[in-house]
């Protein structure tokens, strides 16, 4: 759906199984007090009968592992998971800020992806202190949900010790003791009971003090047999334990990584199956397509038995198997309705976030980022919390990891050697073409747009590409809409039964020279069409109206107040076009050596072009902005550099309006 | 424009100048700190060259007088005056609450007719403590202009006091003294000298003292020549008073009144003017049309001048000879551009409020009274402000004294003796159709809503009739509107070049059999139509997601975020229904004898009947609320009372949906 230039209504639906409640608020309330807490979530669902899934996943091992995993997450949360989990890796500076620690993967889960996460921990041979540290921090950050485990000793000659963290149990109990009821807690079992457990019956009965300890729901080790499992849960049961029990599925994926993880975690695998796997262990193709058979016929049996209302997959950080799997079982829908035209995020601070500025919708990342220390979010009026300051951009390093393109893929699509602003002109025209450009590459990506140009949405291809090619460099744009449906596939978002609205929306970069035209026309276009134009060094003209912001998307649903999720603010543009301009320096220029030509090249467009926005207020009426450019072109035409621009501009309006 | 049963977009302009400055923010700033003072408004009017005029009006002797008075506040307030000023009576105790005192005339004009006031004060042998009483009173009342007068002392040996109030200048010194800058104050000026002065030119000193003092703007008396005036302006200036100086107009209403008139203020009438008025002193008509040719001319000359910005009046609380003069100078101006659909209040703090619920919208000032203790006005979203408690309905003066109809001209519109329910339906009818009743009187209100209906306006008159006359006793509606220019004659508002919408809106009383039937229909209507059905119990029932608003009146508009300033409230809901139940008992049973059949029919409807709100949400489709009072009227009929209603509706609702 998700169209990274031409923006129809903004991004995409990845906001998981938070994003899927229509039944959204509109005068939203804090969820600090943990009203929407992921247990109420999941009584609901099994309630209503619902079945759901959740996803687990490990921490990368490097920042572009990172960088990959936060586009997965994107990619497997538009499936609508009830949550997803991160574990923890003792070794890995698991608490850390480092991008790639388990604590800022499950952060970024939830405040970038809005995605409901739960975060691991282990204690083992942790302090009080340490542990208490990082719980608080999962706080601070936005976590709400922790997986409670004992984890792996360090070293063979592991003893309990007295007061410390000797069993999940303990850890549990501190959690609750610090943190009252503030988090969720999720503790592990064994289906076929803990390895180092004495008994079956022994490693129930630890299960039962932990959930006795305070834990909410259970997710389960792996297993080859659903009776296996279903015969855990009667035995659960037969000891008292009442809470959700979730079956964790392992669909076999390869022969190689299914006999490392038997080895890790001391499990049998069946001879049925082993039988069906040796001869095919050379090929990962037809081991895949069985272990998602075998995974599909179990998920079935276990899901018609009536005891398990949802299901947990260990996705080993891939996507195919998985979501096959759950395809098969119709679990994995892809809805197209949204509660707002951006994707919302999880962070509990945010849950009453319900205005953006138009200017990040191709980098929704960078503007939470940038948000993440303001108290109050914007709350149905822009207005209110335009003061807090944005945050700033050099400490950001979504901002520079984001580009998952290597530097040569980077110099193939933008150009190797640019030799004039005409080559650049070519390249922002090629994006939006999607075609090769004269080196024959496709421009996949521009640096204000991480996404390739989605074609079956992209209305405005032609007109875009004909003022691309003229150096009106589009960067944002929406089209105006008098209203759609809200259950539109393409435009509609919010609950059903409504209407939604936009004010068609242009964002480009251009010349100074194209500027001064542009200003003589937008004369003639008061007070239709509202504009902001700004270069690098802030100077700056706009009719905004005492810089107040203009809302462009709004939604009329049955019973509400009206909703407006996105506007155009004048105040927030001022944040943006450092953002913006910086990102011809950091991005582009920088792809090139130092005083080269090419460098020189994108370096004077950063130090000279404009950055102009520009709204047609008329929704109701034809978009009158591509008129706007096309005035512009034309007052250019007719003045080729002869007499002063204005004096030329003062002529061709008169004639206009004589006609 | 106003109709008061349909209403069409809400009330008529009735905020004076200060509603007309269509530049309203959209993210409104408290005016507790006096940003928009009258001087201000005074000057930018000054400046653009836009004259002005002010009215200025006494305070009533009766209740009755004081009705009648804000009757006039609200239809000379849709002119567009820039003040309007209230003289102090020192006899009539003008501070004090009574309905007629100079204080809740001024703070009436202000809080619910919009008007910017100014309330006279004199200080003549008043205490200190007392004046700072009286404008902390003002103060409080959202009163922000003092016109400082000495007043006529009581009695005739009359001396200077030491350190008391001799002058008004001791009044202007004290209210800058104690009130900082607070008030905005205007002080008297004689063009032909003050009556008690020693001479024209001393005093001439005395005005440049007030104005040094601190007074900020000067109303003369009245005069008969316009070169009186012109040549008392040149004067002023010349001794360096440069604040603005507004000419006192009266226009001569009768040849008593001018005696009168005369005699109090000490002027001679010119004789050209007695020449003329002499014979024809007999004659009211034929001295008001020549007061009104005369007035005309000099204001024409005193415009002509240059000198003059604006003209205040001395209305002597009449309508016709003023108006008549400001139409023929062309500064009677019936703007029908509205800020908001409702009259929007001039209290200071009110200044924030940009949204109000529906019910309401015939009884503003009763929403205003309930609301004055309200510390936080709704202001975009309803949902943060609906705690706040209405005000209680008893203490109300409006509430009972609203009604400018004698008991007697209300028995005869709504009947002096009932015979059945239906003898009400009548009255609703024949109130809906502007028909004559039985007894061949026009009902030209009811206890619901104090105009007659306008005819011009009444869309819907015909569907409304044929419900109220089975009972479906209609109080309040809209019609839905999909987009009409925000500068449409009758239901435009908010600056030009937005777009206005609105869902339809229908609310009535009917009965508990009514309501069955009515509860069975709307299941075919979810989630199209939103419902709140009400008895005086306060048993209720609604779909209403919740207890959310419904936003039902919307505007967009250039560059501006949405307006969405009614809504329906399900929590303002339960307390409009006891105002609404109350005014069947206090308005009109009450007419009737305890215990006579007529007031026994009356309570009746209080106790048995519901109020019931249906909003449509589908606002582009045409309005369906007139098919479900159909569908329910089609239940009934088919199933007279021999089986439960239930089970017919059941029926009913199973053949609907089969066709």
């Amino acid at each position: 759906q998700r169209n990274a230039n031409v923006t129809i209504a903004g991004a995409s639906n990845s906001g998981g199984e938070s994003s899927k409640e229509s039944s959204r608020s509109s005068t939203p309330v804090l969820d600090t007090d943990r009203t929407d807490r992921l247990r109420d979530k999941m009584r609901r669902r099994t309630e209503s009968g619902d079945h759901w899934f959740s996803l687990e996943f490990f921490p990368p091992r490097t920042a572009s592992g990172a960088v990959n995993l936060i586009s997965r997450f994107d990619r497997m949360g538009s499936g609508g998971p009830l949550f997803i989990d991160v574990t923890w890796h003792p070794a890995g500076d698991p608490g850390s800020d480092k991008e790639t620690s388990s604590m800022m993967i499950a952060s970024t889960a939830v405040n970038y992806c809005g995605l409901e996460s739960v975060l691991h921990l282990t204690c083992c041979n942790q302090t009080k202190e340490k542990i208490t540290g990082y719980l608080s921090k999962a706080k601070r950050l936005g976590l709400k949900n922790i997986m409670a485990l004992r984890g792996d000793p360090i070293g063979t000659d592991w003893e309990e010790e007295e007061g410390g963290f000797n069993y999940a149990t303990d850890l549990v109990k501190h959690i609750r003791c610090e943190f009252d009821d503030y988090f969720d807690i999720c503790v592990a079992g064994y289906p076929t009971g803990h390895p180092e457990a004495q008994s079956y019956d022994e490693d129930l009965k630890h299960l039962k003090e932990k959930v006795d300890a305070g834990a909410d729901f259970i997710i389960t080790q792996l297993f080859f047999r659903a009776d296996t499992f279903l015969k855990f849960v009667r035995d659960c049961r037969a000891i008292g334990i009442t809470c959700p029990i979730l079956p964790g599925i392992f669909p076999i994926q390869g022969y190689q990584s299914l006999r490392q993880l038997v080895k890790l975690s001391k499990l049998e695998v069946p001879e049925e199956i082993m039988r069906v796997i040796e001869p095919i262990k050379e090929n990962d193709a037809a081991i895949r397509n069985y272990g998602i058979e075998h995974a599909v016929g179990m998920c079935r049996m276990l899901l018609e038995s009536g005891e398990v209302p949802g299901l947990h997959f260990y996705t080993l950080n891939r996507e195919v198997a998985t979501m096959e799997v759950l395809r098969q079982l119709g679990l994995w829908i892809e809805d197209p309705r949204r509660p707002l035209p951006w994707a919302v995020s999880a962070h509990p601070k945010r849950k009453v976030e319900d205005v953006r500025p138009i200017f990040w919708a191709s980098r929704p990342k960078s503007y939470i980022y940038r948000t993440q220390d303001w108290d109050d979010f914007p709350n149905g009026r822009w207005g209110n919390s335009s003061s807090p300051a944005f945050g700033e951009l050099n400490d950001y390093y979504l901002f520079y990891l984001k580009s998952k393109s290597s530097k040569d893929a980077l110099l193939k699509m933008w150009g190797e050697e640019l030799t004039s602003e005409k080559s650049v002109y070519e390249v922002f025209t090629s994006y939006i073409m999607a075609e090769p450009n004269q080196a024959g590459h496709k421009v996949m990506c521009l640096p204000w747009n991480d996404e390739p140009l989605a074609p079956e949405t992209n209305l405005l291809k032609d007109e875009l590409a004909k003022v691309n090619r003229r150096g009106v460099l589009t960067i944002n744009s929406q089209p105006s809409i008098n209203g759609k449906p809200s259950s539109d596939s393409i435009v509609g978002w919010g609950p059903p039964g409504g209407y939604v609205f936009q004010k068609a929306y242009l964002e480009f970069f251009t010349s100074s020279e194209n500027v001064t035209a542009l200003l003589q026309v937008l004369k003639k276009y008061e007070p239709r069409v509202n504009y902001h134009i700004v270069n690098v060094q802030g100077q700056n003209t706009t009719n905004a109206h005492d810089m107040q912001p203009n809302a462009v998307t709004w939604g009329i649903f049955p019973g509400r107040e009206i909703v407006q999720p996105t506007v155009v603010d004048p105040v927030s543009f001022m944040y943006w076009k450092d953002e913006a301009f910086a990102l011809w320096i950091e991005q582009w220029a920088k792809l090139y050596e130092d005083e080269s030509p090419s460098r020189m090249i994108i370096k004077y467009i950063h130090d000279n072009y404009f950055l102009v926005n520009l709204v047609d207020n008329d929704f109701p009426l034809d978009n009158c902005l591509w008129q706007v450019i096309d005035d512009m072109f034309e007052l250019l035409d007719v003045n080729p550099l002869e007499q002063p621009v204005e004096q030329a501009a003062e002529q061709f309006i008169q004639e206009q309006s004589a006609n």
